[in-house]
């Protein structure tokens, strides 16, 4: 396995060294159950579990008396969560979801079985307030559970948190009759640092909000965090007799390496290093996008975000040896700090390289993709 | 940390030496959605995930045709896998699962909206199939989604599945009105190398088959083993509107190391060598089991298993310092491979010499636990 691999489609940051901690796998490390229970088993990571969790709750502005968490296996984990404590606190409630959402929120739905809404996006791929209005109103006699995403998979779209709420009060929803998880599966954790972004607080009405760690953390292993309100939890962990413990998680062992990974990243590139590197994402990915739309490819970059969107290339050996995420007729990059300006233009000059033979004869075009990033974005025949 | 911790409480087998693979920490590995289905994403260990599942599946004898699997987080994630394959079989059927059933069982009851009956379970532990059938004939008009426990978390006791599939087939149960789910977590994997044991086998009709594989098969993260027949996942994927993707699995991102660890053990152990060190584990549970009760303390061991059952000692330090668990008046050993003999008479003669001080005083009795594991078995002032 060669480390600088090519994968410029998914948002994994490679780009660390984590020297000795390589040894840790000589240990089995569970963090059995609740991060805040005390258990016998004596080979955990719960302080450096607690230790991350504390950070994540400063930075989303929670006290450590009102919150509760933990760190998950994966950033589907954390919706799961977030989506079973929504229907734990409105049993009849209706959840709610943009269509570009993860597929783990529908999955969840079914898993639950609890009534899903599916509301439009915009082109960008943001949530469309207008038609969740529409729908909020045809369900006015039932509390939502609404599932916003800091970042969706395909356009890395960043839903607007204030709006939504907003929408809510304006369709007749008091904050006693709505949950709100907010899905920061990449982009929770990078958007802290972008100035001009909407900001993720629980000085908001929000119920709980979710991050992979393995992403632009660049952990190891899959593994994310989930924080909640410990208001709700106490409802979660209420009916004892059912659960038969008081354990919250969905899990109930998780790998105890993945936190001493976090909490060694978080003091290792702290507060100010996140931020230089969510800058030079955004900047590598501007230029990224930049230098498509000068070489006539439609592609599209959302302001708030670091995943380039364009045409899909029509060559799979291409798509595979970059290990593209493909859509329909889209493509993305999603720029991690791993992925050089360098990186970029290799892949930029092959791709413009190829392009030239894809499309040498007249009769095969490239696709029109406005439908997909809007036609101002869009170089085909019809719309450059 | 200490690697050779002094957890007897619990079943994680740290008798292990994988050298040249910590180095596996320095690649973020992960198995995206079904391992059966291509990803572009390169850093994967698919192949040996599925060079595992195909161990297991010669294990429990099912067609590499016939079987769907994934290595999951951990052995709840097993349940939770097995129990939603079975209610998306049987959407109105009913959830039975004894008692001493591992949490998550009822967990998952919970969060699927499941109808949930617990069944007694005898003293050693086991499902009580006169209170089964009883259960079953009061819902005779709702098909049956049973969990069976290859050897319960506290008792190890394991449920005897051919009794339970009698008594099914005597309630007027036909084959296409149950579904069994066998939760295997700790002995799934070495009740197939004990003599005399009943055999779990996908020839018997049975649904899907977990097991950890951090327990017995000392893999350094928590990970387990999942495996259905193809026909049901077929079942799980049918609703691709609403699944909107084909991942059966239940956490999408998985854990890309530990199958490679999985594997290796697989093959540098093999059938024989696990053969050799259940045998260990079960010889020294009965000496275990044998010195307690020479000492004139309450013990229990069931017939294959390798849990040994015993009075729960009254100073939590000395619970703590050897790390047992303990519920309720009892507590257990769990005899791994790497629990030797001599920590065992370490473990005893400082239980000894300690209950010599705790039980000076006439005052102070040991407790009666006849309840717990049989009169038989009780060496309290009233049944000894």
């Amino acid at each position: 396995m060669e480390r600088t691999q090519h994968h410029l489609g998914y948002p994994y940051n490679l780009d660390f060294d984590y020297g000795a901690l390589g040894q840790l796998q000589h240990f089995s490390i569970n963090n059995l159950g609740d991060p805040f229970i005390e258990s016998n088993y004596g080979v955990h990571s719960r302080q450096f579990e607690v230790g991350v969790l504390d950070w994540f709750a400063r930075l989303w502005e929670i006290e450590k008396s009102e919150y509760w968490g933990y760190i998950t296996n994966c950033g589907t984990e954390g919706n799961l969560h977030g989506i079973l404590v929504g229907r734990e606190v409105f049993p009849d409630g209706i959840l709610y979801a943009s269509r570009d959402s993860h597929y783990s929120v529908f999955k969840a739905a079914r898993m639950y079985r609890m009534d899903c809404v599916k509301v439009d996006c915009l082109v960008s791929g943001e949530i469309d307030c207008a038609d969740f209005k529409v729908k909020l109103l045809a369900n006015k006699d039932k509390p939502a559970i609404i599932n916003v995403n800091i970042g969706t998979t395909v356009k890395g779209a960043v839903d607007d948190l204030d709006f939504v709420i907003q929408t809510l009060e304006e369709s007749g929803f008091s904050q006693d009759r709505f949950y709100i998880h907010c899905d920061g599966a990449l982009f929770g954790l990078m958007m802290p640092f972008v100035k001009r972004a909407p900001k993720v607080t629980f000085q908001k009405p929000i119920g709980s909000v979710s991050v992979s760690g393995h992403k632009f953390m660049g952990c190891p292993m899959p593994c994310g965090v989930q924080l909640t309100r410990m208001k709700h939890i106490n409802v979660l962990s209420s009916n004892v007799e059912y659960l038969a413990s008081r354990d919250a998680t969905i899990m109930g062992s998780r790998n105890g390496h993945a936190p001493i990974f976090l909490w060694y990243t978080l003091n290792r590139k702290g507060y100010k290093g996140f931020q230089k590197e969510v800058q030079k994402c955004l900047r590598n990915a501007y230029y990224l996008k930049d230098r498509l739309r000068d070489a006539g490819i439609s592609a599209m970059l959302n302001e708030l975000s670091s995943t380039v969107v364009f045409e899909r290339p029509i060559d799979e050996d291409f798509v595979r040896r970059w290990q593209l995420a493909c859509q329909g007729n889209i493509a993305h990059v999603v720029v991690m700090p791993n992925v050089t300006i360098e990186k970029l233009d290799d892949f930029l000059n092959e791709l413009v390289e190829k392009r030239s033979t894809w499309y040498q004869d007249e009769k095969v075009r490239p696709p029109c993709i406005a439908a997909d990033i809007g036609s101002q974005n869009c170089s085909c025949a019809l719309h450059k």
